[in-house]
C-alpha cells in the first residue's frame, strides 16, 4: 500500500528526526505533526545550560524554526494535543488553542515522549516546586535563579546535577538529595560516583546521598524539604526557597495503548527493529518506547537524545515506505559538571547485575598526556566485559579531558562485539602533546585480559 | 628447544618494550640488552619538546631509568655496538667503551630502529646542521634554540612541524621548506595540509612547500639555504644560522642482512605475525622492520612510536617462548601545532592510490558542540571507505579540541572492519557541553554510505 500520509505525534527530537527524515526519504508523502508545547523542536538536553546562561537564549535551542516546516512541506501543528484515534479507520481527531480537527493517515507515529514520574513527596502540589523537562520548565527555573536564596534538587542524575551546577554558577545554595548510596548510579559505579560527588562538593554543592525526602514544607511556597537519612533515620530540614524534582520519567503511552499497541515489560510501547509496533502502520520512536539493550536484546528505554534521534530515523523512513533497522541500545551517556567530563557506555555494575551478564572488569588509573610532558590530567577508566565470552560490554570513563571520545571507543567496540584481547590490539593513536602509546583504555583491556586469561 | 638467553639490539620503545615484556612473561629467562647510544630507554617523540621546553628536562623523557633494568634482572649495556653476528654459533660480539666482549643467545630481537636518510643536499657536512632522531641531537638544538637567530628545517613532517613550532616558541624564525605540494602528505590529504598550512603561518611560521632544498650555505656553518620552487624554477636564498634536516628516515638492517636476515620490498626487516624473521629465532620490531598494512597486508614500515611498542611486546614475548600475534598496522597518528589537533589513521587519498584500494570519501566540516552552546570550535572529518565492499579504510580530524579521540574511534573501525553503514549506526554519546547528537565521524560516515548506495 502507497502511504499517501504520515501522522507525527510529538515533536521533540524523534519527532522532528522522524519527519525531517520521512520527508528526505519521500518528497510526495505528506506529513502532519502535532505538538502539545507551543514550541517547534528544542533540544532537551540543553534546557539547564538556559539557566546558567551557557546557552544564550531560549531561542537558541530551537532546532528546527516553525518557517522550516512548511518549507519542507510538512504540516505543524503546535499547542496542539492528539485527542482520540480510530486506527480502524485511520483517522485522528486533534485539538488545538484556535483549531479543532480530523486527519486521515496511513501511517502513525508516536513519538511522545516520556513525563516526569511524581515521587510519593508531601507537597509536590506547592508553586516553585518545578521539574526541569520542558523550555516552560526552564524559563521558570531562569527567574528563579534570579530569586531563589536556597534550592532543594530532590534526585541526584543527570538532570538533577547538571541543574545543580547551573544554580550554583547563579550564586544559588544548591542541596541536592539522593535517595540511592550515591549520585548519577544509573551511569557509573559508585566510586565513580564518589570522584564526581567530591568534586561538586569541593565547588560548593551540597550532596546527600542515601537520603529520602519526605516532604516539601510551608504554605504555599516551599520553605524546607524535610529529609530522612536512610542510614541513621535521623531527620533534617533543609531550608529551600524553590525545589526541583528530578527523580526520573515514565514514558507516555496511553494514546498508543487506546488503539491497542502493547506496552512491554520496560513500561514502553513495544516496537521491532523497523520501530514498528505490533499494529501494523504504527511506529514509535523516542522516550516513549522500549527496544532492546545491544548485549542481551532485554528490552529497555533508551532515555537519551542520541538514541531518540537514530529511532525517529528509522521510524521516519519506514513510515515513508522505507526499510531500514535501528540496532539496538548501547546507551553511551556523558555530561559534564564543573570541568569534569564524565562518560559512560553499557553496562555499568549495577546494569550487568539488572540484566543478568556476570562480568570481569578492568580498571586503571591513567594520565591523559605522557607523564614526561606538561599538563596530563588523571583520568580514571574503567571497562567490563561478559565473564563467559570475554566480550566487552560496558565502560566508564572520568576525568578533566578527553573523557566523552574515549567512551566512544568502548561504545563502537560493544556494537563490533570485540573482545578484552581484541580491545588490548587496538592501535591507539599517540604524541606527547595528546596522549600516551598505550591508551588508559587499552591498558584497562589488558588487565581484564589477563584475568579472562585470554 | 627451552630459551636460556634473549639478546637485545636497540633499547628505543621496541627494544625495551621487547624486554620488559620478555621478562614479565618469562622470570628465568637471561635477557641482555644492548644500545649504542649512551641512554636508556627515552621517548623519541618527546624530544622537539626538549625545546619548547613542554617537557622539563631530558631526564624527563627516559621511560626506563638505567637502575630498573637490573632490579628487573636484565643486563643492560648502553653505549656498546654489536659488531658481529655468528648466528650458526648463536653468538654476537660487542664492544662498549670500556668493555668488549661476546654472548651466546638462544632468541636475538633485532630492534635497531631507522637513521635519518641524507637526502640529496649540498653542505649537509657543515657544523649547525642538525638531525633530530636522538637525545644528543635534542640536546644540540636545545642550545641552538638560545644561539640561532634564524633556523631552516628541511623536511615539513611531524618531525619538521613539532621541530617548528618548538623553535618558534623560543623565539627563533623558523622556515619550513617542503619539497612536495604540502607539508604533512604522509599523514593528511593536502586540503587539510592546507587548513594546517594557513594555521601554522597564522602563528608565524614560514611555510614553502613544492620547494627543493638544494645547498646549506656558509663556510663550516650555514649562513643561508638555496632553495628553487619547483613550480617556477625560481631560487632563493633564506638565512639560516642553523638547519634541521628532517626528511626521513631508513630502516638500520645491515646487521640483520650479515646474518641471512630476508630484508623485504618496503626497505625493512620482513617478519611474520609472531614478529619472527625468515631466520628461526630471530625477531624484530619497531622501525627496523616491516610488517603489513592492516587493510591490504602488502608490507609496511610502522615509523610509529604506538606500532613499536606494540610489536616489541609481540617480539619480546615470543623471543621468551610464548606465542602472540601482531595484527598488522592501521598507522593511527596525531599531532598538535600551535594548538590545532591533527590526526590521522589508515589511508589518506594517497596511501590508498599507493595500496591501489579504489575509495569513496565521507567528509564534513562539523563542531565539536551543538551550535546553541557557547564555545564548540570547528572540526572537519574525512573519512575514506573501499569503493567495492564500503569497508572503512581511513580517516582524518583536524580542529582545536577531540581529533585524537575521534581518529581513535575511526581506527578501532578499521580494525573492526566495519563498513560506512555501521559507522552511521554508530551511537556517539552526547551532551551539550560536550558533543552534538551526530557526531561529525557519523555524518560523515552517512555522506558516505549515500555515496555507496548502503
Amino acid at each position: 500500500m502507497m502511504v499517501e500520509t504520515i501522522a507525527i505525534i510529538g515533536c521533540g527530537a524523534a519527532g522532528a528526526t522522524a519527519a525531517l527524515q520521512a520527508r528526505k526519504f519521500n518528497r510526495s508523502v505528506k506529513i502532519v505533526i502535532f505538538n502539545e508545547e507551543p514550541y517547534s523542536q528544542y533540544s532537551r538536553c540543553g534546557l539547564p545550560y538556559t539557566i546558567s546562561g551557557k546557552v544564550a537564549s531560549f531561542d537558541d535551542l530551537i532546532l528546527t524554526p516553525p518557517e522550516n516546516w512548511a518549507s519542507l512541506k510538512i504540516e505543524a501543528k503546535f499547542s496542539t494535543r492528539v485527542t482520540a484515534i480510530d486506527h480502524n479507520a485511520r483517522e485522528l481527531t486533534y485539538e488545538g488553542e484556535s483549531e479543532k480537527g480530523t486527519l486521515k493517515y496511513d501511517a502513525l507515529i508516536f513519538a511522545t515522549g516520556a513525563r516526569n514520574a511524581d515521587p510519593p513527596i508531601e507537597g509536590l502540589d506547592k508553586d516553585r516546586v518545578y521539574g526541569l523537562r520542558t523550555i516552560d520548565d526552564a524559563k521558570a527555573l531562569a527567574k528563579e535563579a534570579e530569586l531563589a536564596k536556597n534550592i532543594v534538587i530532590i534526585g541526584g542524575g543527570l538532570i538533577g546535577m547538571e541543574a545543580a551546577e547551573a544554580f550554583h554558577e547563579r550564586g544559588v545554595n544548591v542541596t541536592v538529595v539522593e535517595f540511592l548510596p550515591d549520585i548519577l548510579l544509573a551511569m557509573v559505579d559508585s566510586d565513580i560516583a564518589k570522584i564526581i560527588e567530591d568534586h561538586c562538593s569541593e565547588h560548593g554543592i551540597k550532596i546527600m546521598t542515601n537520603t529520602a525526602a519526605e516532604a516539601i514544607l510551608g504554605d504555599g511556597e516551599p520553605t524546607a524539604v524535610r529529609v530522612k537519612s536512610r542510614e541513621t533515620g535521623e531527620t533534617k530540614e533543609i531550608p529551600a526557597d524553590a525545589v526541583i524534582v528530578a527523580t526520573g520519567v515514565r514514558a507516555v503511552t496511553d494514546l498508543a495503548a487506546s488503539i491497542g499497541v502493547e506496552i512491554g515489560p520496560a513500561h514502553g510501547i513495544k516496537v521491532n527493529d523497523r520501530m514498528e509496533t505490533n499494529v501494523s502502520g504504527v511506529y514509535a520512536c523516542g522516550d516513549c518506547c522500549e527496544h532492546v539493550e545491544f548485549v542481551t536484546r532485554k528490552p529497555m528505554i533508551g532515555g537519551l537524545g542520541t538514541v531518540a534521534v537514530r529511532q525517529g530515523r528509522v521510524a521516519g523512513i519506514n513510515a515513508a515506505g522505507g526499510d531500514v533497522k535501528f540496532p539496538g541500545i548501547v546507551g553511551a551517556k556523558v555530561t559534564k559538571l564543573f570541568g569534569l567530563e564524565i562518560a559512560s557506555t553499557g553496562f555499568t555494575d549495577n546494569l550487568a547485575k539488572r540484566f543478568e551478564v556476570p562480568v570481569v572488569k578492568g580498571s586503571v588509573k591513567g594520565l591523559t598526556r605522557p607523564p614526561y610532558y606538561q599538563g596530563g590530567k588523571e583520568i580514571k577508566v574503567k571497562t567490563y566485559y561478559e565473564k563467559s565470552t570475554g566480550k566487552l560490554v560496558g565502560g566508564q570513563v572520568v576525568g578533566v579531558e578527553d573523557a566523552a571520545m574515549r567512551i566512544n571507543v568502548l561504545t563502537l567496540g560493544i556494537q563490533c562485539k570485540i573482545n578484552a584481547a581484541q580491545l588490548f590490539d587496538f592501535e591507539n593513536c599517540y604524541a606527547p602533546a595528546v596522549c600516551d602509546t598505550w591508551d588508559p583504555i587499552v591498558t584497562s583491556a589488558d588487565a581484564a585480559r589477563r584475568r579472562l586469561k585470554m
